[in-house]
């Protein structure tokens, strides 16, 4: 036990704005040298898909479909609210362009280059066929209790 | 003040998939003899309905209306993305059967046969029109701050 | 380092159940002498707003769409779910008024007069281009970094 604070993230949501507060917050912290897991289950997996490295082997039928008909990657994920097909969205790219923020792949970039911990959880991989080799190369796969351990001995923890 | 880690999960959300992440942490922390509290909220208490209990008698007109129109018991819970009217709904269950891994109601019971702590806030079932007798029986009525008590003391919360 | 008890509430959602459920547990906490702080980001912004207060001036094409296209005041806010155009907020509002339960406004009142610590997440407003004067009084505007100072040393932090 030492005075390094740590905080954990459970990322359900495979929706931009929800992925984009995910990773500001993960960035905000390890550049306060807070130490972070970033946990990503179901839909948040979709957020660590390499568009590069689909792999649609020994998927079943229903996990090819799952896998054609989601985001390939985290800049494709459509927005909690207001999407519009899409419009909505591209309004909020414009608008944080015109601010200079940086977009969600670069707030991924940061987070993977500050050394956030990536977990994946392993049931949600498994229900969704997803394979560790379609993810980015730092995923760690862990089941629940690894989460929770690591979890319930942070100082903050948020279901996002 | 005892060595005993505990968690406190507050569900608001009535969707399937959240349900599903709430009751897998839940089960997967009694499973390492961590005691766990519920606490069911809004949308959250539709998974408490036991569909052989409903009862109309004394409940208003949008009381009644309003418990028609939602989901009678937590397995009728709609996806919280990619519902698309309940095919999206029945892809995910198939690929759950193809995994082997049990569905919310296995969960709901497995969180119910270990101990889990069951709470249904009362200004949400007030509101709603929901009676205890309508809920499954080891559900207790508590106001928010006999959850912000639990929660508080908890090691870990969870917004779901 | 006292006794105090405090509770950090990051409010993202703009939608008005969620929004409800936040300031139901803010108003409860303060009531038990509990600190509050609610930091808002993104959508929960949208819940500070302050209908008489708007300004177009110095924004640019897309923020005022933004600015025009989203709710006016926490009151105009839509449901998670079962919106249904307003028809199910209207449900939901007439079955809160039949149980005497304030409205959102009110609870935003209550949490107002009971000193809440109102944040505002200033990337957010930069994005969004919602400038201060635009808010209710009392917000504070701060960066992740102040947010997450609060949060970790919080007894209980929600992501709501």
């Amino acid at each position: 036990m030492n005075d390094q604070k740590h905080i954990n993230l459970l990322v359900f949501s495979g929706e931009y704005d929800k992925a984009l507060a995910a990773l500001i917050l993960a960035n905000g912290a390890r550049e306060m040298k807070v130490s972070v897991t970033m946990f990503f289950a179901f839909w948040g997996l979709l957020l660590l898909r390499d568009p590069d490295k689909m792999n649609q082997e020994e998927k079943t039928a229903y996990e090819k479909m799952f896998s054609t008909m989601t985001p390939k990657c985290a800049e494709d994920l459509p927005l909690s609210r207001m999407n519009m097909s899409g419009l909505g969205k591209f309004m909020l790219q414009e608008m944080m362009d015109e601010n200079q923020t940086p977009r969600l792949r670069d707030f991924l970039a940061g987070a993977r280059k500050k050394n956030v911990n990536f977990y994946a959880c392993q049931l949600s991989m498994e229900v969704m066929g997803f394979k560790a080799e379609e993810l980015l190369p730092e995923v760690k796969v862990v089941d629940v209790k690894e989460f929770l351990k690591d979890a319930m001995d942070a100082d903050m923890q948020l279901f996002i």
